[in-house]
């Protein structure tokens, strides 16, 4: 069965998962109402809000990022409430559906898939609103589906002059992969999901609150049950949880959080800054484009566009040949690029064997030279000792 | 750790899980856009309409019962709609508290904790609803709260004879372990969740829904993104989903449900009767009363009612000798009775040892003699050689 095949994730997640993880996973359930249980969410809180660096409570629903996304929306604002969203990609462009779904006025800020949102938008609109009428400025700091990341301090600093504006930002995939100190931008709200910076499966999300935004959430009238955040808060004080959680989930959460703090987050983000930079270097060796913009990549996808090939019956092959799983372009890049998630539980070994394995594949193709592929690995090998 | 301890689960969920099933969960995590996933979806689907016995798409979800029953109320109904909702226990009351969330009117039917709600009272008020005002009925059908099974069979023939009316009925602990003929009953809304009768753990949930209740879906205006469940049908006509589903209990649903299909449904509703009528026969034996009443008494639950003792104290006793786990009262009930739970993955000793602990804790009290126990024991084998 192809379950069992010897394969190597390297998609933006579900992010590869430790032994030490997946046995914990693997154990018998226990009752979710036993003190067993309020250890380990006591436990998972403590180490939750050391790795997002804040004091404020960090929340874990039982859903994907989406949902806490969905979550931080509708229990901070009201329908009619005018917020900005930043959309340079397929995300920033799920959250401007959300925020319309339930009402909200939009304000965009866009910018090209592949190249970082203008902090100065966010600016200029945002110091123009002398009746402070905006409430949110909602946006993805990394874009899973280009590989661009976002400048959310400067942005942060610009929401926190205007002073009323809640920031929502989706930080599904930079949380445990590049420093975001929440309580330093002051960042209102953060969601993130399990099965990326995080090292364990899909299957839990994780929302983090400001003050601020509780303050706001005393304001808002959108309809909620499953998502109402106060409910969670409230069962938080007793190390508990509203709804039924996932209890096996939340085993695995445990034991990937304690790796987290033996790792530390120092170590945790040099590692992913120095994959990055193997891997965009190494691409531009074997004579690759990339497809975000140098300044503003991800420390977690890497997205290379495929000019002259396409770009799925090439990371088909790399699955077939060497077993490693690549992702695609989304909607009108399908095709265009291909994206290599380098995101949680990945070594050097992984992006040396994926630069060889993408190597390889382009050496079949008359594309590179054996002198290219040597130097791809020697230029990652320069950049994985950092 | 007390997680390692060597324990025995009979709390109405989680439920005990098998070991194919944990060793399936603890697998490496695989893409969930990947050819393996999309099998995986297709299998469970198909045997999840198995189980729940319909040709109605079945849906998976990442999250609790409550947010499979959250979705069924707010993809089918609108603002101001008037529903009926029975309530004799704790799910019950948390259903009316959704749909007022969601501005519904809401004309309850209730019982005392303990009973059954009356069909006939349904009868009476969709009989006399001429305008056809009533757009759905909602109830629990096992209340997990009480050991209570509500007499589904007879209020869904009231609610098709009303012919306007859609069916919104929190199966969660009855699927798989109580006959509900979805088809046959012509259910519109069934929501249920993994960490019952299922046989894995918490953090997925189903909802079955029938062609009547996607005609309803139409002109619902109630918002809606994470739990929109028009996505989730429409992914599903690919095998996929429309946000990342949590894989890994996604392989323990598959390994989960084949092993349902060997056993058969009849054997499975059988098990959970010949385990019901044990451990209520052996109480009686204990000189214990039943909490629910004898009629009404669940598949998946027994309540039994400590007169003239503390409930919570004496499921601390049977925990810290015997490792097994029961459930307390909720609400008014803390203290005055204990819930064992008999479902899913249980088997005949797992019923003669909660008996036996049950009878040696209250031996120990005074409160039974050793013929009491032998006569409790002796009537369980009776009733589990059926």
């Amino acid at each position: 069965m192809a379950i069992q095949k010897k394969f190597s994730l390297m998609i933006p997640g579900p992010t590869p998962v430790p032994e030490r993880v997946l046995e914990a996973l693997g154990r018998h359930p226990i009752g979710h109402r036993s003190k067993d249980f309020q250890n380990i969410v006591k436990s998972t809180t403590e180490n939750l809000q050391w790795l997002h660096q804040t004091k404020n409570e960090v929340l874990t629903i039982t859903g994907s990022g989406t949902a806490a996304m969905e979550a931080g929306i509708i229990n901070t604002l009201s329908k009619g409430d005018k917020v900005i969203c930043g959309e340079n990609g397929k995300f920033g462009q799920r959250w401007v559906k959300v925020a319309e779904e339930f009402g909200l006025e939009v304000v965009q800020i866009n910018a090209e898939w592949g190249k970082a949102l203008d902090p100065e938008k966010f600016k200029n609109i945002l110091e123009n609103d002398f009746n402070k009428d905006i409430k949110a400025v909602i946006l993805t700091h990394s874009e899973t589906s280009t590989g661009v990341i976002n400048d959310l301090k400067t942005i942060s600093q610009y929401i926190r002059n205007h002073k009323k504006a809640l920031s929502i930002i989706d930080c599904v995939t930079s949380i445990g992969a590049f420093n975001v100190p929440i309580d330093e931008w002051e960042l209102d709200i953060v969601a993130s999901g399990s099965q990326k910076g995080y090292m364990i499966p899909p299957g839990l999300s994780f929302i983090s609150v400001s003050e601020k935004a509780w303050k706001a959430n005393e304001l808002s009238n959108l309809p909620k049950f499953y998502l109402d955040l106060k409910s969670y808060k409230k069962s938080l004080l007793n190390n508990s949880n509203p709804f039924t959680p996932s209890v096996n989930l939340m085993f695995a959460l445990d034991e990937a959080l304690k790796m987290m703090r033996e790792e530390g987050l120092k170590n945790i983000f040099q590692k992913h800054e120095r994959h990055k930079r193997a891997i965009s270097e190494a691409a531009k060796k074997l004579n690759l484009k990339l497809f975000a913009s140098e300044k503003s990549l991800s420390p977690s996808i890497t997205s290379i566009e495929t000019q002259n090939f396409d770009a799925e019956s090439f990371r088909k092959n790399i699955n077939d040949k060497y077993g490693i799983q690549l992702a695609g372009g989304q909607d009108h890049l399908k095709g265009k690029i291909f994206r290599v998630g380098h995101l949680g539980y990945i070594n050097d070994r992984d992006i040396i064997s994926v630069i060889s394995a993408i190597g390889l594949t382009l050496y079949e193709r008359n594309m590179v030279n054996e002198n290219d592929i040597g130097q791809a690995l020697i230029e990652a090998k320069k950049h994985l000792e950092g």
